[in-house]
């Protein structure tokens, strides 16, 4: 039988009401002739009570210990999503990550999955079994200990299952319907879009839209899993949400597919350091290592061997880079006239697939901001997303300005 | 180095506090030089917790997801306890029963641990580690699943790594001082036991002294366990609590060592059955398939080849066992003339090894409740217990009684 993927994250699995709501929906899919997967996160609230627990007891804890704890969230609901459904007379067991296993990395805390044997799985399949519930967030490593993923881990658990056992589909279920144009909070015109590329949702995924976890979208994107984002509040539908899927399925779609933005962003200037061979790696190389997330950079003409560097990064590293231009230009790495921080701009991207056989988007962009006179301070683009820093309080004018430009509201 | 196992019950480790003060118990043994297994009960109310929402989710649950949901409450303390030990410099770690690996039967919810094979353990003792934590009422059945071993299963399992181990002893840390000759709340005289023999406790245990679970006695006695009973609470000394030994190390003791009572009893007496062959069988047979826990039985002298049959029960248990007896009766299986119910019935023990070479302990009894005009309905006698079923208003004065006749407010 074909098998379906179906997420449940925290806030649908949050309580018994909210478990059998999902376990209905996992009924439908099971009528339909599926065998099913059924990946729970942990009832929300409950990793961050274990967390808490976690760092009152020891603050610069063992990550194995933190893992064998914060695991526990997640065996809880996988349990009682499998009782639930055998309520409805559907055969249905739990997993936990050892007991499939999903074999992960040692990186506790932050693993990464490695293999998932599906002969486990598949002979309970064959032997009547129709839904598999399967603990998210977790697995187990060499050592035979048990590992987390790391934050939100849970959509990569369902994205490595649906690669493993060649599912038809990934159902994402949350508690937004979709993916949008952009945040509708921002703007009043947002449209939830029915498909979006792999590639365009990476790039809103790192741009702050929380819809999915980045490594989800990665690794769904290499093993051309097609995912749906939907919510696990509203009404069913064939249609509901959106499909995050390979571009060849996009039939046609609008150059920009959305607007995404970052509000909490800063920009740094080190003025008149010298322009020669090596200074980029001096400057932003202990950056990196004082784990600062330097993004976009900008490097001025040179005048006089000397050149201004532009940096934006998040506005709460702004303390951790100073530190570390300090320590750099103590220990006589490089030399600079002034740092200059600006800690009020906001970054605006406009992302889609589009443009890579649409030209002249940027110039668009930048004139529909101009219209606005809004300045622009750095720019960078990549194949199919153009990024501008701006003064943070002109974002919402600049992301409505942009989503009208590019006729978002529109299918 | 020698092993010693300490096991924490649920108000011992309620919370981030307890735990802490647990870990310090601990440090103290590790300093004397053992290697310490650390056996630990779910955060009080934690179980509860679970097995409502289990119950609320599925009313006749799957017992194999049940424990999968219910099993997860001592990871989570296991985890915890192990950090709090490391952040104390101890080398410690948890274990969950599947990593142990705590082999068990297949019978979910009440299984019976199988073997524990030591390796895995003592090679992580060789290689430095002091403290190995262990997630009490848990272990792997042989088909891979996660079985719990019943309410107060953590008791047996420290007993079973106790033997598993060759521990020189089991402590259990509970939130009771120890075992005493009689509950302190129904006699103010009641003295704890420095140390009370394996049978003894037994007989205690099983008459609803609910110091410890009764297969955990059951188990110490079996491998010659020595078990300490103690209070997490008090300030630590080397002869806090009541030690459980063989009697072999008690050296001398009263006759009687403890007076136990049930005050839920009810009795039950079928009158004018036929006085034959089988006849007992054909009447608790069925009661013993409905789930009824016939107590004390006692058969009248015969009349006219008819007899009448008295036999105790759990007052709770009455509905079921009357519904029992007509369904006997409707089959055909026997007849009777009346069925009476008293269901204001308490039962009072008094138990001692000492009864062993001691004779006249009944008498001494009979004497003492007669002399406070109580009167006995029912007896029944074993080589260490004698137990009368008594009218339920006089239990605590029965008790006071006979903690009087038999001097146990003194050692």
């Amino acid at each position: 039988m074909p098998v379906l993927v179906m997420k449940f994250g925290g806030t649908s699995v949050a309580n018994i009401d909210r478990i059998h709501r999902a376990a209905k929906r996992v009924a439908l899919e099971v009528a339909k002739g599926y065998d099913v997967i059924v990946v729970v996160s942990a009832m929300s609230g409950k990793t961050n009570e274990l967390v808490g627990w976690v760092n009152e007891t020891s603050p610069l804890y063992d990550a194995r210990e933190y893992d064998a704890v914060v695991a526990s969230g997640e065996n809880v609901t996988a349990g009682l999503m499998a009782l639930r459904l055998q309520e409805m007379d559907i055969p249905a067991r739990s997993w936990q990550g050892w007991q499939v296993p999903v074999k992960t990395t040692s990186a506790h805390g932050s693993a990464r999955i490695e293999d998932i044997p599906p002969d486990n799985i598949n002979r309970k399949f064959a032997e009547g079994m129709r839904v598999a519930v399967v603990a998210g967030f977790q697995g187990i490593s060499p050592e035979g200990r048990v590992t987390t993923l790391g934050r939100g881990g849970s959509d990569t658990t369902a994205v490595a299952f649906a690669a493993a056992f060649n599912a038809e589909r990934c159902d994402i279920y949350t508690d937004v319907d979709g993916v949008y144009t952009t945040d509708p909070r921002i703007c009043d015109k947002a449209r939830k879009l029915d498909r979006i590329a792999f590639e365009e949702m990476l790039e809103l995924a790192s741009l702050g839209a929380k819809v999915l976890q980045t490594r989800s979208v990665e690794l769904a994107m290499r093993y051309k899993v097609r995912l749906r984002v939907l919510s696990s509040f509203d009404e069913y539908s064939e249609t509901a949400g959106t499909l995050v899927c390979d571009e060849e399925e996009i039939m046609e779609s609008n150059v920009v597919a959305g607007v995404a933005f970052n509000r909490d962003e800063a920009k740094m200037t080190l003025t008149a350091v010298a322009d020669r061979p090596g200074i980029a790696a001096a400057i932003f190389g202990p950056l990196s290592e004082a784990g600062v997330n330097v993004d976009m950079i900008v490097q001025n003409i040179s005048e006089d061997g000397r050149t201004d560097m532009t940096f934006s990064l998040p506005v709460d590293q702004i303390k951790r880079a100073e530190k570390a231009v300090m320590q750099a230009t103590g220990r006589g790495d490089y030399t600079f006239s002034d740092l200059v921080t600006d800690d009020a701009v906001a970054k605006v991207s406009v992302v889609g697939i589009g443009m890579r056989s649409h030209t002249g988007v940027a110039a668009r962009m930048f004139k529909a901001l101009s219209a606005e006179r809004i300045n622009i301070k750095v720019i960078t683009t990549s194949e199919i997303k153009i990024s501008v820093l701006i003064d943070r309080k002109y974002m919402e004018l600049a992301v409505q300005a942009l989503h009208d430009e590019f006729g978002l509201e529109k299918a």
